[in-house]
């Protein structure tokens, strides 16, 4: 069968990736070694997230605000956990001024800055300073705020979306007055981001609690949402972190209780990222391109006139123009409907695969003969083949248009049951002795190459919640392996735990287990 | 006369600048030189702007994109133009990693970039590479992209919003195929800018081209909007340029004609940046602080409730939040109103300083008797006083809801006139020697006293549009007055020019001569 790609997911999975990302035209490599181009269709899929998440962010409370893109060198070495974390990965400003030295274009040596500045790897110290200047009284508490923004981490291997040095997202930094407070919060944004995922992104997540070991440097608690991509790897995509009052200390974030005494805050901070953008590639993208939910897709219902260089061309493109117009009149999913004419001076079949590939929910096209009679002829993406076969529908132009809010809805859902299938039968539990683990996953395959690994989905295994050394003899376990530990889910299984896994002493809770991005 | 503000105008026009920032709570100076904390107020006001404009930009045709924040230093050489104007002010990366040495934490020798980084003061290099991979033939021309992102140049007298390191933009950047079609786009959008300036931030500009001395560097062409601030000043409030085939050279931006050669491209670029926030103030700002258009304010009618810790308050908290439901479902300036109810437990007469200090439109005032006879009592903020006393005006509950979009629009209008008003009258024909400059703008002011100073507004004068050493020698002799030129407008008067100011030559055009930001 011939599809729209040039390699299918079970054939290279990394490589599907990046002919979807290529030919879907959202997004490329820059002359910038790990920053990406974000392009038109990428962008605007980003800014349907952006606007749809920061709703949720506004409506629970939070305030968007701007904190300077660099940090002072000496701001980042106060907090020490921090500082293991980030130090290891940072763009590092040491001078103001380029000046021409032997007719080379150089640092100019007078203007080094007498403290180097940090490019943002994240915000909690910069913003930790200000929250330390904007509080002083409980009254003043819980400060609630948002941004977004670009940061940077140095990463020595990068991927379109996935990994990349800088990438865009949004950071929500609050403070209260007690842990309770601040759980309450930290756990409010994590169910935000599985609302979000799973509504707007169609992209099913398991939220937990991440072991010890993969917490935000400097956190108590780091709660996720995981997500399973179609070759069975799980997806960190969201992150919400108790902070305590680590950084509180580190930056003086002080209030005066209603008693008068003065104590430290608890703090929170929470992101996602374009990050996502991979994630919903990976979970709905097919062999022949992107799928996008119509919540986020920037054209939900494309139309393509069939042009022919012919005198009933005008006819055609007035009617494919009159639908649009018909088409954005109306709502779905709650926002205006964005349908879109390409008249472009190409080939509608050309045009159509073009659409196909970046997962357009609704492809139209109009010929003489729609126009003449009435009539509407469409694809849906998410159900694009009968066996080999494109498969057309053709309905009254009237029937059409009442139905296009209802069948955008149905797509979304369609897209987020399949991913909901696949991610509730490929969570496997009933493994209680490592070497089922082993026997799961087989052998670790050889770095390097990920081509036709075969799938493999995420063992839930009970265990003991060994810490310090303990838990690091199972964190080396598992990496010959390739795997990690995701989280333990929230949602734990009722009934008796089998013993630890790894320690066979007595379990408290269900982990996941399997290999990531 | 109690004002909210602790110096006036009058007194002392740049601390009252800095009073009304402050006292709005829209930002603050941050630990990193010259890098500001935009906080909620006027994060959120930067929000409608970037709302309103974006949706200008793209229905003129404009994508957004997003490029790398990082720019090779060997991009910026390629530019000589460029390289002048910008290589003075750059944060520059060098290295990639921290370490820990002899107990403290800098840069990691072994981590320095074989290439130094700059932070993008501007994207024209960074995105005409990506130009020069898109760009094959004269279909993919024109070329219309536009990105909003942060930008970094290295500032040494810095003032919140209107000259900061880092500040936040938007910059436009196409390509096409002629100079003609470009030059069309470079003032296609400085119009955009107008209306948008005119309509959105009631602030009255006007449009013009700038001397060559005041051109962006590497620029053919450089237009820009000039608005007058209330000390007389003028303030470049955005520009857009045509960059001829200066980029497209030095970055191989090619095409194919439909003729089958090769040809460079015509390249524009245009901006406006959180700077315009500093206009805004300094263009409606009274004593009493800051007074927001209507179509910018996050929060347009504030309904204070007067609480008094009694039993009668939960009725007017009531009242107060179904009033503010009530004007939240109406629509005026083409958006949903954005009515709220301040119900912090502070003091009313606190609360509504607060709003004045903020410029909320309406502020309205529910106390018991309001409540039980269906009253609304309000203030309108463009027109605060009635002599010292604070104006309230009474209405019935059901005529107040029915007016409030009427009142916003009007309230829109009555800023933009007043500020139309000062422009033109300040607008000064009729001098035509150089002495009658001197004698109007007076010995300059000593440097950095600028308390105090008269105002002075703008000369509209006539000149031969000098150039090179002819006109190097116009602007010193400007430059003692602390005198620039704004740009020459390009609605020029009709009739027979007197002859130039500087040099006694035929005039070509009037220009206009200001002290400025």
């Amino acid at each position: 069968m011939q599809r729209a790609l040039s390699v299918t997911r079970a054939d290279n999975f990394p490589e599907w990736y990046q002919a979807v990302v290529r030919d879907a035209d959202m997004a490329e490599t820059s002359a910038v070694r790990g920053c990406m181009v974000i392009k038109p269709w990428g962008y605007g899929i980003w800014e349907l997230m952006q606007q749809d998440l920061d709703r949720r962010i506004k409506n629970t409370g939070h305030d968007n605000c701007y904190f300077p893109l660099f940090i002072p060198l000496s701001f980042i070495a106060k907090e020490s956990g921090h500082v293991e974390g980030f130090a290891k990965e940072m763009a590092v400003v040491t001078h103001h001024r380029l000046k021409m030295i032997n007719g080379k274009l150089q640092p100019d040596p007078e203007a080094e800055l007498e403290e180097p500045l940090i490019v943002r790897p994240t915000s909690e110290t910069i913003i930790g300073d200000a929250f330390s200047r904007w509080i002083r009284s409980y009254r003043d508490l819980p400060l609630l705020v948002n941004q977004w923004a670009n940061v940077v981490r140095w990463e020595m291997r990068t991927r379109l979306f996935l990994r990349t040095a800088e990438f865009l997202w949004q950071e929500g930094h609050t403070a209260h007055s007690d842990a309770a407070d601040a759980m309450s919060e930290t756990r409010k944004m994590l169910e935000v981001y599985r609302t979000f995922s799973e509504t707007v992104l169609a992209m099913p997540v398991v939220t937990g609690e991440k072991p010890e070991n993969e917490r935000f440097p400097g956190a108590v608690n780091t709660f996720s949402i995981e997500a399973m991509m179609q070759d069975g790897k799980a997806l960190q995509a969201g992150t919400s972190h108790y902070l305590g009052q680590g950084f509180a200390h580190a930056q003086n974030i002080r209030f005066q209780t209603d008693q008068g005494d003065w104590a430290f805050c608890h703090t929170t901070s929470w992101g996602v990222s374009t990050r996502l953008i991979g994630g919903v590639i990976m979970t709905h993208g097919d062999d022949d391109g992107l799928r996008l939910p119509p919540a986020i897709a920037p054209r939900q219902i494309v139309i393509v006139p069939m042009l022919r260089d012919k005198p009933e061309d005008a006819e055609v493109l007035a009617y494919a123009n009159a639908l649009a117009a018909d088409l954005n009149d109306l709502t779905a999913l709650k926002h205006p409907v964005r349908a879109y004419v390409d008249a472009k001076p190409i080939k509608s079949a050309e045009k159509r695969w073009n659409w196909v590939r970046k997962g357009a929910p609704v492809i139209v096209e109009i010929g003489p003969r729609d126009a003449a009679g009435d009539q509407v002829t469409f694809i849906r993406r998410d159900a694009l083949r009968d066996g080999d076969k494109v498969s057309m529908q053709g309905v009254d132009r009237s029937k059409f248009i009442l139905k296009a809010p209802a069948l955008l809805t149905e797509i979304q859902q369609a897209l987020f049951d399949e991913a909901k299938a696949r991610l509730d039968a490929n969570i496997i539990d009933g493994v209680t002795e490592f070497a089922g683990v082993e026997s799961y996953f087989g052998a670790a395959a050889a770095d390097d190459d990920e081509a036709g690994a075969a799938f493999k989905g995420w063992l839930r295994v009970a265990w003991s919640r060994p810490t310090g050394e303990a838990l690091e003899a199972v964190i080396e376990k598992l990496k010959r392996l390739k795997l990690t530990i995701r989280n333990a889910p929230l949602d734990q299984p009722a009934g008796t735990l089998a013993p630890c896994l790894f320690t066979g002493a007595p379990s408290v809770e269900t982990i996941l287990l399997a290999r990531s991005y």
